[in-house]
């Protein structure tokens, strides 16, 4: 039992898994409210079932009771309906036929608004306009449309439950009603009766309780089904049903609802429920006694129970914007990274506040990212390179991607370049971030954070003569390895050596290779980059570098000729036979070693201090 | 110019200040509709007058246009002294006298509930019937504290437009008739004329565009004035609050307001509107053109062009509940850190399954967190040793932490020791950890990764016996500090130095003083830690540390005796001269240093790269 495996072997209980079942046991015992009998074949429900579902916007779906059994759907397909009348009828076409208003009214209310529309589509007039607007543009294709949209909202082919279908057509005699009174407005046209088919059809769908909640989750996923990543519905027809829901779906109850539970939801006679939290969940209940509104009793309780126990209301939102600054500095508190030559770090320290640092966390919404473009309205506080660190960002809203944009474009001066770091090919805001990049918005984006300084810093040193020896010789007194020698042992350790010339781009040292030479650069510049082709740091003559070889150390980076470089080459057995003879030398070169590793050591534990501060 | 400052010194303007000037610019020309005029004084407004303003959460004011020009409050006071009325009586007996249906009739409708209550509290049943609580509860005093609290939410004294109560007075039959019909039912007690009084002055109070965007922001900011910082209500009241403003703050147009712009919303007849969207941000607009509804048309249009710029619907939200798990790895894929000596990186190695990370980001809400309880639901993925590195996590909602809560608590197995890591004092989200520690979930925490993988080491470790042998005496032929050295050599470095004894919990090396002495640790445990106390690495005998005295570099950590710990003490004076005599050995240490040091590199490397990685 190496790694203290736990013996069980069945899944864990999350604690949402746990939630919901202790509701469903909860709510078990309630016996208040009737079955709906004013459609014969619906008073044969068996009371007691009782099933929970939420679906995840991940596509899990968890379950407690009797999420298996099938009923009708109802009138909770009516939210389905409106979103494809929007979807394939065009919004103008739709809203010019029906309001958006919630009735006050009982859903089978056959009063319309003052322009002789029906309210909104969660009633039965207006859902009924829906339905004769999908038949007059699809005609006999109109209920295998409905049909085949409901079933990829649910995932799976959904059936007509027959005898319900009957019922429905037999005692619908207030539906018929409604039907001719909107056909005297011109709400419907065509023939009622097919009309009504359709509608009756459509509400004898039969679904499960975690149907309905796959259906609810393709609403909370912007139209997707998240278990069969489908696309089902479009975003606007998303945002808009779920928009009527809200104030009309459940019935004469609606700011009861808003006040109480605050989840777009949608109920219906058979007793579901299906209720959808943007980029939060989707809910199915199904529990057939209804109240007097006719919302099943133990659905509300439920939804108000799930909505009390997580803050699900809609108008629940705690975020604090200011955490998504998670630090804001330049150089002149941070110092700069290894691998800059003296003559180099003095140019940055003469201009330590050129560089300005944000490191962004979390989420960039309009909140948040506004909040970031208030940090950077001091023009004083604008630097030459402003370095936005995207590495803990882990999404990028619409709205904050149109301040971000708006940022670089329209609010610092021309003067300041933008440079994004901390986004690689799998970062989860790689997508806006190359979108914005191809809009045409003036940005440098690199993968990483130490790439991003790298080359800020090589733009202020080239722009301040700094890269002006680059053609300059160096000898070898410059070198930090070699001091403390004296000229002679310089001398006989160059004699030693072999000068050698690499043409700009040429990789002089491959990571892979076995550490066989150690070069000192005399002219050019070569950068040391990793694995990933990342530039570590970028050496000028003075420097030293495959030093490791010195003591048979395997190499970590490679190190490419960024112009012609001339190089003094010692391999690691022309040194062996310089120590024999040098030992006081040999012995300096390597305490000169310790101490250069030494400061890479400090070096790096201060950047993991700061990565992990 | 060394930071290449821009030249201007004015603010620079963000994207969403000049989001807004464009739409005062592209409202200002809109002359439609008409100023209130059933109330004389009202008449007198200009009807050129347009001001916008946004208050964010964090306390910044955006304006642009007339948002000083002052004008009365009307109908917006509703929300605010329903959220007082519910705070000082009680939401019981608040809700039982007042409903939260919407009306679907005007403002001044005298049409009650079937119950006969009024609709809701911002229709002016409902309002008056508010104030006559207040004004039964309070007296004399109702006003003053109406208006202390309407002041409180604007930051600000506020006061009264004396002409306009009067005109309200001498012109408000319809609101007596609505008194006096509460009154019948004892919707409102005692003096009606008290209590229109205090309803007309309510109605009377002067405030500007930016009162109404801060008293929004008041609302956004659950209650707590971001201007000001004063708490002004709970947050019951607001959120119950902002629910009936969702439902009925538009007079009749609630249902068409859902739809198209989907932002908690009071508006009233001076032309003032106040929206709040929790977390975002609070908005105020002034200006005096109303339509047929009564709500002012700039104001509507700049809501709706707002809400579409930035996607302010409150059904709007947009994540991905993946991002926030950055990292899932055990050790079989990552090498354990350094400092290990080889038979405890042996125990390590064959229990590398024995901890996980999960590096979470981002906020953990109810969706989120869910989702990384749904990553440990099977048995064999759950380890003696489950690390969550919160460093960059921004934000946990008050159901996220249930969730984690209830994960730790019920979810994993008791054989699992559960360590947070990330988590310093000045973490976004060290309270909400604390608090979690307090109600007594059993868990570890720690501020940095480093030092919970030290100790989660150390338990699998010291479980297998690897600290068995803190109480052997190691010679020094094992230390890697002086590997290649012959038994005379070590025999004469032992003799040079000397035997010390360090009683537990005394600091051995502190980072501050110079570097003069090497240890070489003979028996017992010491720990390296970090100037914030992080213990870095833990030391057992054959190990050695403050090796940087022999190239005298500066310390960079402290050290201490976690046991009883026996050195070799060696400064670096007698390293000096144990050098003249044994220059071969001498060098030999010095090699030796450096490879360690260049182990160091690498592994800090390494580390560095999974952190930016």
């Amino acid at each position: 039992m190496p790694n203290f495996l736990p013996l069980a072997t069945t899944p864990l209980e999350t604690p949402l898994l746990r939630a919901i079942r202790d509701i469903h046991t909860r709510f078990t015992p309630l016996h208040d409210g009737e079955v709906a009998s004013y459609i014969p074949e619906l008073g044969k429900a068996d009371p007691d079932h009782f099933g929970i579902a939420v679906a995840t916007t991940d596509g899990h779906v968890y379950e407690a009771g009797d999420t298996a059994v099938p009923f009708t759907i109802q009138s909770v397909s009516k939210a389905i309906v409106y979103a494809l009348a929007l979807d394939m009828l065009g919004s103008e076409k739709v809203e010019a036929a029906i309001g958006v208003e919630p009735s006050g009214e009982a859903f089978n209310s056959i009063r319309l608004k003052a322009d002789n529309r029906p309210f909104n589509a969660m009633v039965n007039a207006g859902a009924i306009c829906c339905s004769g607007l999908l038949a007059e543009a699809a005609g006999d294709e109109a209920f295998e449309l409905i049909r085949t949209t409901l079933s990829r909202f649910a995932g799976r082919e959904l059936e007509v439950d027959d005898a319900v279908f009957q019922s429905e057509r037999q005692t619908g005699d207030r539906n018929r009603a409604i039907a001719y009174l909107l056909r005297t407005y011109g709400g419907v046209r065509g023939d009622v009766d097919h009309i009504l088919d359709t509608y009756f059809r459509q509400c004898s769908v039969l679904v499960t309780a975690r149907d309905l909640a796959v259906m609810g989750a393709s609403f909370a996923n912007h139209g997707v089904n998240p278990v069969t990543g489908e696309m089902v519905a479009s975003n606007y027809a998303v945002a808009r049903t779920l928009a009527v829901m809200i104030s009309s779906g459940m019935y004469d109850f609606a700011g009861e609802w808003i006040y109480r539970v605050g989840v777009p939801a949608k109920s219906g006679v058979g007793g579901g429920i299906l209720a959808a939290l943007p980029s939060q969940l989707g809910l199915g209940i199904f529990s057939p006694r209804l109240d007097a509104h006719g919302n099943s009793v133990r659905g509300l309780r439920t939804c108000s129970a799930l909505s009390d126990a997580f803050d699900l209301h809609m108008l629940s939102r705690r975020d604090d914007v200011r955490t998504c600054i998670a630090a804001d500095y330049d150089f002149r508190t941070v110092p700069s990274k290894p691998g800059r030559q003296p003559h180099e770090q003095s140019i940055l320290e003469q201009r330590s506040g050129s560089i300005r640092v944000l490191e962004l966390a979390g989420k960039l919404s309009f909140a948040t990212m506004d909040y970031v473009t208030r940090r950077l309205t001091d023009p004083a506080g604008v630097p030459a390179f402003l370095i936005l660190n995207l590495h803990r960002v882990s999404t990028i809203t619409d709205a904050g991607l149109r301040l971000f944009t708006g940022l670089i474009r329209n609010q610092l001066p021309a003067s300041t370049t933008t440079v994004i770091a901390g986004v690689e090919g799998n970062s989860p805001v790689a997508p806006q971030v190359k979108a914005m990049k191809e809009e045409g918005v003036r940005v440098r984006i690199f993968p990483t954070y130490d790439a991003a300084v790298d080359w800020a810093e090589d733009q202020i040193v080239y722009r301040h003569g700094g890269f002006s020896q680059i053609g300059i010789e160096a000898d070898l007194s410059g070198q930090a390895l070699l001091a403390g020698l004296s000229p002679q042992e310089l001398a006989d350790l160059s004699r030693l050596g072999t000068r050698v010339v690499f043409d700009a781009g040429t990789r002089i040292i491959d990571a892979n290779e076995p550490p066989a030479r150690v070069y000192f650069l005399v002219r050019g510049m070569v950068s040391v980059r990793s694995m990933h082709d990342v530039r570590l740091s970028t050496l000028i003559p003075g420097m030293a570098f495959g030093e490791l070889a010195l003591i048979d150390q395997p190499r970590s980076a490679d190190v490419w000729a960024d112009t012609e470089a001339v190089c003094l080459e010692i391999s690691a057995e022309q040194f062996r036979a310089f120590q024999e003879t040098h030992a006081r030398a040999a012995d300096r070169i390597m305490r000169n070693l310790a101490i250069l590793l030494a400061g890479r050591v400090r070096m790096a534990t201060a950047r993991i201090d700061m990565l992990t501060g």
